[in-house]
């Protein structure tokens, strides 16, 4: 039996990376081997025990590989092609994929809450050296041969994600967007602002270095939030109001925030994973006749959506490489793990390598 | 000078019916003599001093009547005309209103909040015998000849804003709708729900005669909430979730409950006012990742709304006068106020005749 | 090996029922028993010549049928059960599918023109006892039982098509909309526009018979070619134009009627399959600065739009039908087709029993 | 009384600078001392006979300036204040502009075909020191002080429909989008299509200049239809056609062409002034069954319009001066019409100065 070496959650604080079966690829299915991945928020969730996944499953959703095994009835791929799965992984068969609404996908029945994220949640993910891809017609992607796995890992996830915000937000041009936080997907966000086509994107942290690269990744005005009143000073810059409002932290003083910031009419784009109830202003919701709008993004996937961002990237329209700041191999995850959660050295995203 | 009629309100639980100057019609305005109006539930907040106005104003803001005089720059109407004005009038040319967000009209300049709500809020309002309409050329809407006042007064606010909670909700064939509860705007979206295309709608109330005229106005089911677990029937008939729940009561109960009915990826149209902070369950909102939308609606407004919505009574598709339970002369506007306000005999909504 | 009578086209005017292979499924795949078919006006084009398909193929696509084989990876059905399969069968796993495109599905890859239609058209249809289902975990629709094989045969097709002209159209409540002309196509448009809240739905077409249907289907009024003028006639009606004309005949006459009905900024939905260049009217299109929009729709296919418009059928918004004029044994196919083709003895969709 | 020189139409190639009255505000009006004005492509329709206008007309309507004069009713404005007003010049007030379509304005009463384009079409236009503003509230969008008149002329007019032409197409992240042709208008759509998140922008030209032009206004790639079948080469670049072509000169030829690069259910969004009758192909067109769209633009116009445009260029996301290749006094009008109608030495637009 073939071996693989994986980073296996074993309960709160609990990871390791041991030897396990290697995947084999079913009717439908896929087995790439990675090449790259990374850690998201979420796999810090779950291993601070906030999220709840199975013990003994191998976590992490941002895979970039290259085909080693195709299950019957894949077509249109070869053994070796160079692919980008994304982290979410709709089956493109059930009633909500047939719907358009992929991320809550219900694996060829009905809709399934949260559905379309599978890896790292509830089969085997992408921190290990080869993955099953399930529905793997609709969910591999290859990547040009002018991009590098660096280059495109980001779009799995956070980019998606970000974009995703902005898109949900129905930004269109000459638009003024506030983006709270600027960690990894605000950072995305506020790039997803501008390449839709707001005129004011504000983005808004309390932390320097996150303060900076949110500048490099398209914010006009930055603010930071220990120095000012973020809604006031919104308020002021927009002249009454920003039209979409993007929360990409998950609390509920960035969701009030947010809400404070828009004019009437104006969109809250949420894209946080919120703990516990979440309250909602009566004054800055106007009683409820303010017609404004809460929408909120699950990860946009599936191959089609990869092969959109890849050509972001392509022409040179976003570079997400700036947000990979370290590299670990996969052995050592377990620092990498600590440095990302630790947010010490200026660290956004980490890359792993198998 | 001349004088008038008219129901004012002097401060909580304090309204009369006084003799009060006549309005005359400046530049881009028009006054027109009242020949129906109604009681709005907003009104009754006014009176109960739970939504504050400024004491000495003309309340009511659902006017139906005949023009008496034309202000300079009003062009396409003639003295006489029988019209329907909406209860929001919105200017057609500040920011707001050249988006398309007619209800949190600016008044020339930016977005305001509520904006376009002017009758009986800050100016006076309808339950009067004349009445002065700003934005006259945006506002007023002829009466075709073969429609009554009572078929047409309703459409003022409760049907444009029932109607709206089901626009909002983006309805589309086939969809199964929900909606809380089956007071007069919840009865409208019921029959928004329906006229849009939705296959199975799901009244709820705790009323039988209510959920009777439910039934009347287009629900294929109703759910009395005394009597049944109304997500988990929702969730049993749909078969997963409904689409849309539209509230319309304005409640944390209601506001939960039909966040609770929505399948993922669903939307929540809210039409209720709610008081004090709201608060959206945790689970039910997926934790931010359910893709849920949760939209708001201020009745629409201006002419053309009104128009269209002429056109639906015209033509048969709905018939509102069933909601019409009562007529008071306005001399007795304080009993058509106590039985509105106590719920009694059946009352839905009640005509006033100056 | 097993056979099974078919419906063959070999040439023009040449079809035949004959005994031929009976299908099995391969992986993805179902075979379905076949126990109410139609024809289809295409079907007339093929038989004519005028759209060319390979010789020796099975035509039909409009398939009511038992499940009779289960290909591997397919989940959630059971032989025996009832479903419907539309006539357009999506992959769910191309980009056109991913991105929402399922009529013109790539079949794993990208777009292709037209790809969605495969019965009849590039594989075997269902004029046949037995049909082989591609992609059947996205286009196997379950049928409620209390639904007949009659109430749901004219979903897979007209009814799918002629929606999805009046939902192209993007009617909302108050349109006012025409429909070239009252086949059966237009008058499933008929059917739709009115399910959508169009409150004024003009039906035209030269047929007294098909008027009346057209009546009988939602039109508030109709319009005999033969005797006004129609775009005259509409534009009188409609106080300006009609907000959408949807075109469902496919002729120069009709389209170019239809461009002259609209106001302003009106959209033309078409459904019609032309042959040869189309012209369009330069005074009609206000020489291309009139806002106007040109969409065409082929039938929307996959089991979650049959199990909305079997929604439809369930809930009693629209019964089709009385549109289902005529019935014949599969045997007798010739003499159904002959029927259909003379559009003698009021025909209008003719059932096919294997 | 006073007098003003103005740039009047008398007839086919006869137009003369002479002093004519100075125009007054009345209600709701507006009067502008002009700036700056240019030089539109209609203007040359104009001149050659081609769109029939009023002999007598003071023809132009891309006008900036300062406010000379405020009618009755015209609040938030001061005498002195600079401003920037449309082409396009919507009422707010008709049943056009409350439904969101302010150039098919009917000035108060239903739809007008073009209505909302007055400006040297209907009435006196831009070519003067002083032009009289109409619906002035809705109009006059106040120009920051950090931004030059030459940074906004081309706001008016050929950016609102360039970018009008890559809203309408519906443009999103990823898109491929190829624009007919690089004149001023296309080159503002390939502006506006790379400002939207399109990633490939193909301009398509015969004028080496505009090509160049065009890369620097935003395309990836440019194609001289000269040297190549531009139709193969964009389905080559694409990968299997464009999502969106726009066409922005008005031939047969770029229109058919447009048709011919798009994918399956691609967008072709039209912005030319057609002659004569347009041909669809039939091929092109999948014979009505591509799902394809046809969406016309006129330029959109009113305050809130020309603000969102001055935020895109304050905030440095498209710089239009380039466009401006010439400068002349308005009494050599007819040598700057020469030089545009002649397209000699790289003209783009011309600007204009009273």
């Amino acid at each position: 039996m073939e071996k693989m070496r994986a980073n296996i959650f074993y309960g709160k604080n609990d990871i390791r990376v041991e030897e396990v079966e290697r995947p084999h690829a079913g009717v439908g299915e896929a087995v790439i081997r990675i090449t790259l991945t990374t850690i998201c928020g979420t796999d810090l969730h779950i291993l601070r025990g906030e999220y709840p996944v199975k013990p003994g499953l191998i976590i992490g959703h941002e895979p970039v590989g290259v085909i080693a095994e195709l299950g019957a009835g894949v077509i249109g791929y070869a053994i070796g092609d160079r692919v980008l799965v994304g982290a979410i992984t709709p089956c493109g068969q059930c009633r909500a994929c047939l719907s358009g609404q992929l991320s809550q996908c219900g694996h060829g029945g009905g809709y399934e809450a949260i559905g379309g994220w599978r890896f790292g949640n509830t089969i085997n993910g992408a921190q290990a050296e080869y993955l099953l891809v399930p529905n793997a017609q609709a969910n591999l992607a290859k990547i040009p041969d002018e991009l590098s796995d660096e280059q495109v890992v980001l779009l799995a996830d956070i980019a998606s994600t970000g974009f995703g915000g902005a898109e949900s937000g129905s930004i269109c041009i000459g638009d003024a967007v506030v983006v709270f936080a600027q960690g990894p997907i605000g950072l995305c966000a506020t790039a997803g602002a501008k390449l839709m086509g707001a005129t004011l994107v504000i983005g808004i942290d309390g932390d320097d270095s996150r303060l900076a690269m949110g500048k490099r990744m398209g914010a006009d005005v930055t603010l930071d939030y220990r120095a000012v009143d973020v809604p006031a000073e919104v308020q002021r810059l927009t002249g009454g109001g920003a039209d979409v409002a993007i929360e990409a932290l998950g609390t509920q003083e960035t969701f009030e925030s947010a809400l404070r910031c828009l004019r009437p009419g104006g969109t809250l784009s949420s894209l946080g994973v919120y703990s516990g109830k979440l309250q909602i202003p009566y004054e800055a919701f106007a009683a409820g006749l303010g017609d404004q709008r809460i929408v909120t993004t699950l990860c946009p996937g599936g191959k089609e959506r990869m092969r959109r961002l890849m050509e972001v990237v392509k022409h040179g329209r976003v570079d997400f490489t700036p947000l990979l700041t370290h590299t670990f191999p996969l052995e050592n995850i377990s620092d990498a793990y600590e440095l990302f959660g630790g947010r010490t050295d200026g660290v956004l995203k980490v890359a792993i390598k198998p």
